[in-house]
């Protein structure tokens, strides 16, 4: 019941990035549950990871990999099992489906970065890994980001990737991505991945500062439930193969239209998440402006966001714009004067100056909140920053979801 | 449905502290919905009021009563409108609700407390209180506790009490009181109320103190849902009429004795907020120790509490300890070694050093979710400090009741 997202149409190839797909049989038969991506030689690799000090073993050995090796060949990438909670024998198995794709591909194993998506606590299948690993490198093609963003998912209900090109001087250089979905899927923990990929040339340091300013205008701009998981990671790759110049600083045109078109496939791959949540009917913006601080929008933004009141109103589709302005309340600004605060839901203001906007009728109020697509913005006036974030609504589904489903 | 919660049976009189319910028919017609309180001459009076910026307009008044006048006489509480969200007339009409009751008992105004829960955003219908005010006078007694238990409900299915009697010296000292529920209720925005009497003599200043540390340990560590709301006020009243000598200093064993007396009753009265919270299947303690600091003990606490992956497990009896570490790994400690980190679900260790405990077993843990009762006990092993909270699941009923109730 994804809102408002369908099935990618186009994912263009991206030269020098293939990718492969194989059935492990980690939890169920057949389903192909093993993707391999390839980088090409020349190939610059970053990655931005969890917070969560529980991560997971392929998180800290992803981090390790790209920390101590500048020669990053390929990633792979499990679901069914987040390999998380799983101390030592969790980093050993992690290690082990490194080596084991290394010995088949003649590589160090710290040119492989591995991912894990699916159930905390239960021990890495890595022995179904291993065997599948030949599949996937016999699979490898650039054209195969569609069935690799089928791969990757575990509850997500619609595979999920965004593709763009541009012209630049007389070369088109393509950014293409895929992601799955964040709404702790699985049932037990989920993960968010994102992988992006590149044929233009960026220096290392230039490339890690697009990701990280890339994540914190999308995947860290949204949330379902507000649960960080333990194994989230976003991967964005520079194959270098278009031909055209390196980029070595974060300016001119060149890098201009690589960082919209890196932005804007972030972007794309971060709402689909939300548009993919877990029980989601509605896709729900959330704009503050007028804050002192973005840290102040932020906190009054995911307040909002994050109220199970809010959210089980937006469900309902009820103007309950009391709930509102009380998640505003208790959001911990600083001296609020909340007889300046403005609360639109689309463009129909619902509160104007603290108070019941006197224009106000419940009958426009409840024709915004029917569709399915909703903005609610909140003018704080008391500054000049501004935040948008993206968020799900909390339906009866999301508790069976989470409450029933048990692997 | 609340979980292990019956009326009070016994609520003791608190000499010099009288109440009186009427019907003013603010929502439905004939329900008890407005209930005045008196206390004698000479009883000192302190409160704690709700942090939320959006605070509604009978907090405001009580703040500035409680501020300019030592000689509180009355308070009126209604139940039905939450006179929050309501700006200056809402103020406006708190004003007129004390006018008319400072009339009808020759007072000054500032004499007055009013309260107000239940829905936000409406205008509060004065002229209904005011026509009720005379009946609740006539029916001012001490034996009315339960009664106005009953008065002050909004969703609250039980009427939350609770009473202690001891003796010190040759006299009787009575501590008792009574709450209404906090799920943010009503079903716009909800209000955590409590009221508690002793006739022990008390200083102002030490009675106040006493109030914030009863609260800070009990209706400041209980949460439904993470969400404040505009109208939560608790109340203390110490009449002075045991016959007993003014407690002017936080020492001795008189005090020790009142303390322990006015924490208990404080607990009682929080812990049946929870108990009844909405939707709630489940009663569960989060119990945080060995924390560097006791606001990073409420940190793991609140994160855990307020996760609703933790939430529909615990609903749906599952022992999902990944999604327990998880909430603990996002709560945003500095350098947390999640080595070091224990967790036990009753007295089942789940957790050992941040990993499954060898010794557990699912059936352990199963047995455990099975129960009413839960505790979850979180050991970080990096400090002496410690903290406890109490917290609902998140049940289908929860969003069945703020999604499709509206009134």
């Amino acid at each position: 019941m994804a809102v408002g997202l369908e099935i990618p149409s186009v994912l263009y190839p991206v030269k020098g990035f293939k990718l492969g797909i194989a059935s492990a049989g980690i939890k169920k038969v057949g389903r192909k549950d093993l993707v391999i991506m390839q980088c090409a030689e020349g190939a610059t690799v970053v990655g931005v990871f969890t917070r969560n000090a529980f991560c997971a073993a392929p998180v800290l050995l992803s981090k390790e990999h790209l920390a101590r090796n500048t020669n990053i060949h390929y990633f792979i990438t499990n679901t069914g099992n987040a390999n998380a909670g799983t101390g030592k024998q969790g980093l050993k198995a992690a290690i082990d489906v490194c080596q084991a794709l290394a010995d088949a591909t003649n590589l160090d194993k710290e040119a492989i970065l591995p991912f894990s998506t699916g159930v905390i606590g239960e021990p890495l299948p890595v022995e179904k890994i291993k065997v599948a690993i030949p599949e996937a490198l016999n699979d490898l093609k650039e054209d195969n980001w569609l069935k690799a963003a089928e791969g990757i998912m575990t509850t997500d209900t619609t595979p999920k990737g965004a593709s763009i090109r541009f012209q630049h001087e007389d070369k088109v250089v393509t950014v293409t991505g895929i992601s799955k979905g964040a709404g702790m899927i699985c049932p037990n923990m989920g993960t968010m991945l994102g992988y992006i990929a590149t044929d233009a040339d960026v220096a290392k340091p230039v490339l890690q500062a697009l990701l990280e300013d890339a994540t914190n205008k999308s995947f860290n701009r949204i949330t379902i439930d507000g649960d960080t998981s333990t194994n989230d990671s976003c991967i964005l790759v520079a194959t270098g193969q278009a031909d055209l110049p390196t980029i070595n600083q974060a300016q001119g045109e060149y890098y201009d239209k690589l960082k919209m078109a890196i932005f804007s496939v972030a972007m794309e791959l971060a709402q689909a998440i939300v548009r993919d949540g877990e029980g989601a009917t509605k896709f729900v913006t959330v704009e503050v402006n007028g804050g002192k601080t973005h840290q102040e929008c932020l906190d009054v933004a995911y307040a909002v966001a994050h109220s199970p009141l809010v959210k089980t109103a937006l469900f309902a589709s009820d103007p309950n714009w009391g709930r509102i302005v009380a998640a505003i309340g208790y959001s911990k600004l600083e001296q609020l004067d909340v007889s300046k605060v403005d609360v639109f839901l689309g463009s129909v203001q619902i509160v104007s100056e603290g108070e019941r906007a006197i224009s106000y009728t419940e009958e426009q109020g409840s024709a915004v909140m029917q569709q399915a697509e909703i903005t609610i913005r909140i003018e704080l006036n008391r500054g000049q920053c501004r935040e948008v974030i993206w968020t799900t609504d909390l339906s009866h589904e999301y508790v069976k979801i989470n409450a029933e489903y048990r692997t």
